[in-house]
């Protein structure tokens, strides 16, 4: 076996450590612009380390490998990324990013000035209550009684989540075992598929279908899912469904009777619904958002999740929770005390304060609940109209903030791109970033790998993002359309 | 099956609403106290209940369960949890607290300004990179660099996880595979043995041994491994050993010598190691915290462990970070990318900026890596006095901000205690909580089931408290030994 590890002389090290403070101090100057940046370490490491030189330091970067150090059997090809790849793609600071749901709208002063007062006190710096801040429970109880017309108890029927990713894992891994068979509508938010993979089930899929929709505007609500064709799905190794509403990407919102359908199969089936509802406060005229969990016989097999992220635009708290009954959460509630422990106590305390502002004036138009929507409807009908003016077909979402497009009318010549094994979505997006100055998200990333060819020319727009980012998408489509005709 | 959903008049949730933000708009005058009063949400809750009262609701809490809803085999047996059952009981707040790990000393004041300021950032709110924040993973190559005196890929060589919880986990589900076995030294931080259970693999156990130690102070350098004992655990089977240096509970800091008789079973059995660090900057007089993926041939086979909650006293960040070769640190990723993706930006940012300060402090006295363990060897040496004056025997920790002491010799008539089955410390804690008002944890809390009996006569006590803090405790023994007398 090689030895990797080699002694350097301290000097040099020195050296290198000032020379990245002095980097870091001129960098700093521009935090604000971090988020853009990303990418761009990657880059600048490389720099750094050419500066160093592995002359200095003689390091041997290939080791032979011990055969016992593979990743265990369970995380077995599910290494890819979708974030993490485009991520990188659109950290260039000249990209227009429309691609991950990254808010680049102004936030609410108060859930900044919260967390910034909340920071000062010593003892909301130090660890709390593992299942959820007291605080925060005692608001999402309060909240959520009000949405459900029933008691829910902050300590049993609620658990605080790193992010509803967090919640999605728990669920998972807390109420899934190997064998057993989970329904996931197609398209779907990206890891559900890898976190059933990695419980060693078996993911079953079942598509979202469009109807023919002729002349008229698409809609969201034109895709529905074939209710025969749901049922066959179920059986008795069926353990449980993960629903979407409303949808990412699709935008789409479930209405009483879609949802009642799969109610009706839950409890026939005796399966669990695992409810992902980040969007829940994100539905445009003429929709309302259901909670599955309300239907009567549901409570009891729901695991509803939400996020901070998307209720309050702050998706870098990562904070998340899931309600449900006692006998579920409780389950959720082990795995959480065996991989984290417990969530940062700042941004939960901020966040509970958050709630408060908003719970107290639920009825006012000027309740984030009730604005954020509204801001975003305007966006979408902006995103729409840009779409449809350059020849696209978007569907029009009911909910979220995503839009998607069939994009294999626009004028891109993918004929020099490598990896031809990709699918034609991921291929475009790649070379709009690099050709176009935009990104967006690969509809089929979204996709298990058999439904992929369905969705390929499906590209994902973002549109919570300021009016000069939304200008600078616009401007981008325009040429590019001009330079068609 | 029993359906528990019920509809419930609109004015009698609305009602309970205002009540509880009325209460909550009086609680939240005093937020500094939430960390103490943790516990009592759960009685107020039931206080609130009864006001509403379940005559409004008639609400049926038992439903008859169907037999798909139990736990997933994985985490059978494993939820019962230490902090959980312990904290509750230290919420009171007349007890004084010196059980969980939370410091309640004063913070330093930069660690609080940079989050504070951060937090009115608005692009610093939303996701960042998902395998730990550019200026982050930055701040710790820089840091690490010098410690390993070698160089680290911030992107491939770092994963920023939720606290060193996160990186435990990571490491163990990215890395061990069911059938495998993992040494674990006893005592131990209590989350290692149900990581490595949920992962499938067997736990095998190998125990500190003190030696007599006569007329003279008992040190945690007393407690030690013996080689042939240790070696006699390795087998083909053994995929890895997880060590935890400076050592919580024990405040044993491992000497060269005996980390390189475990670096040495490691390369004779090829096994890895992970090596919890989390309290490295903790080290007291006379002692060293050595890595020991500085040892030759262990960087390619250690992942090793920090904590920003640990080293900057923020319990409540819950960051943490693994280090350790592109190899390893891969599967980790891809443990992450598929349980909570990403973790807080404002607090990676935060912390970022003061490991900078800190950094270009490190030779200065005020460097908080060098400030904390003076200023806690002062706590430690009089906590030592303390139980010495009381007539016990502490086992003087060379690090961390822990001590253990053999509490059978105290006066504890806990002949009354509820459940007689429980480990002696476990029944003396829960009685000195209860009639002395002093929280502390139970060492056999440390343990597998099997060991729990060696070390159920010893109690562990924080030391990371304020002086205030610590002269309540000392007036509590004072009075309890002169009764005693
Ligand atoms: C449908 C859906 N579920 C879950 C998540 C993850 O949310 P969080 O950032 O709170 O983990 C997202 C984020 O985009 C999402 O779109
Ligand atoms: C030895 C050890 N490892 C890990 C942890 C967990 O650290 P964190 O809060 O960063 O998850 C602790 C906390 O007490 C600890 O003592």
């Amino acid at each position: 076996m090689t030895r990797r590890y080699h002694q350097v002389k301290r000097t040099s090290v020195r050296q290198r450590r000032e020379l990245i403070i002095l980097q870091w101090e001129m960098d700093s100057k521009s935090i604000v612009l971090a988020q853009r940046r990303l990418g761009s370490l990657e880059s600048r490491t490389k720099f750094l380390k050419t500066i160093y030189s592995s002359k200095i330091l003689g390091l041997s970067t290939s080791a032979k490998m011990s055969s016992k150090f593979k990743n265990a059997k369970r995380i077995e090809g599910l290494d890819s990324n979708v974030w993490i790849e485009f991520t990188k793609l659109a950290a260039d600071p000249s990209v227009v990013n429309l691609g991950q749901g990254l808010p680049d709208i102004s936030l609410p002063m108060y859930i900044k000035e919260e967390l910034s007062k909340i920071a000062t006190t010593d003892s909301l710096n130090q660890y709390t209550r593992g299942f959820g801040h007291p605080s925060l429970v005692k608001a999402l109880s309060c909240l959520y009684e009000k949405l459900y017309q029933n008691q829910i108890n902050p300590d049993k029927e609620i658990l605080v989540t790193v992010g509803a990713y967090g919640s999605l894992f728990n669920a998972i891994h807390g109420l899934i075992d190997e064998g057993d068979e989970v329904i996931i509508i197609v398209p779907f938010y990206d890891c559900y598929e890898p976190m059933v993979r990695m419980a060693g089930a078996t993911p079953v899929f079942v598509p979202l279908r469009s109807k023919p929709v002729d002349g008229r505007k698409w809609s969201s609500s034109d895709w529905t899912l074939d209710p025969q064709e749901l049922a066959s799905k179920f059986n008795s190794k069926t353990k449980a469904i993960i629903l979407n509403t409303p949808h990412n990407p699709l935008g789409k919102v479930y209405t009483r009777e879609e949802l009642q359908v799969i109610a009706d199969l839950c409890i026939k089936y005796d399966t669990l619904c695992i409810s992902d509802e980040v969007y829940e406060w994100l539905v445009y005229a003429g929709n309302k958002h259901l909670k599955i969990a309300t239907f009567p016989g549901m409570w009891e097999r729901t695991i509803t999740i939400g996020s901070a992220g998307k209720t309050f635009s702050v998706t870098g708290w990562k904070l998340g929770w899931s309600i449900g009954p006692d006998h579920l959460i409780k389950h959720l509630q082990t795995v959480q005390q065996n991989t984290v422990y417990t969530c940062a106590t700042p941004l939960q305390e901020a966040l509970a304060h958050a709630f408060w502002i908003d719970i107290k004036r639920m009825d006012d138009p000027e309740c984030y609940f009730n604005s954020l929507p509204k801001e975003l409807e305007l966006k979408r009908d902006r995103m729409v109209h840009l779409l449809e003016s350059i020849g696209l077909k978007p569907i029009v979402p009911d909910g979220g903030y995503f839009i998607i497009a069939d994009v294999s009318l626009m004028d891109a010549d993918l004929s020099d791109m490598e990896n031809n094994n990709e699918p034609y979505d991921y291929k475009f997006v790649k070379w709009m970033t690099k050709n176009k100055k935009l990104s967006a998200i690969p509809v089929s990333a979204f996709c298990n790998s058999e439904t992929k060819l369905q969705f390929e020319k499906f590209v994902r727009f973002c549109f919570i993002k300021k009016d000069s980012t939304l200008d600078a998408a616009e401007e981008i489509f325009k040429a590019w359309s001009r330079q068609k005709s």
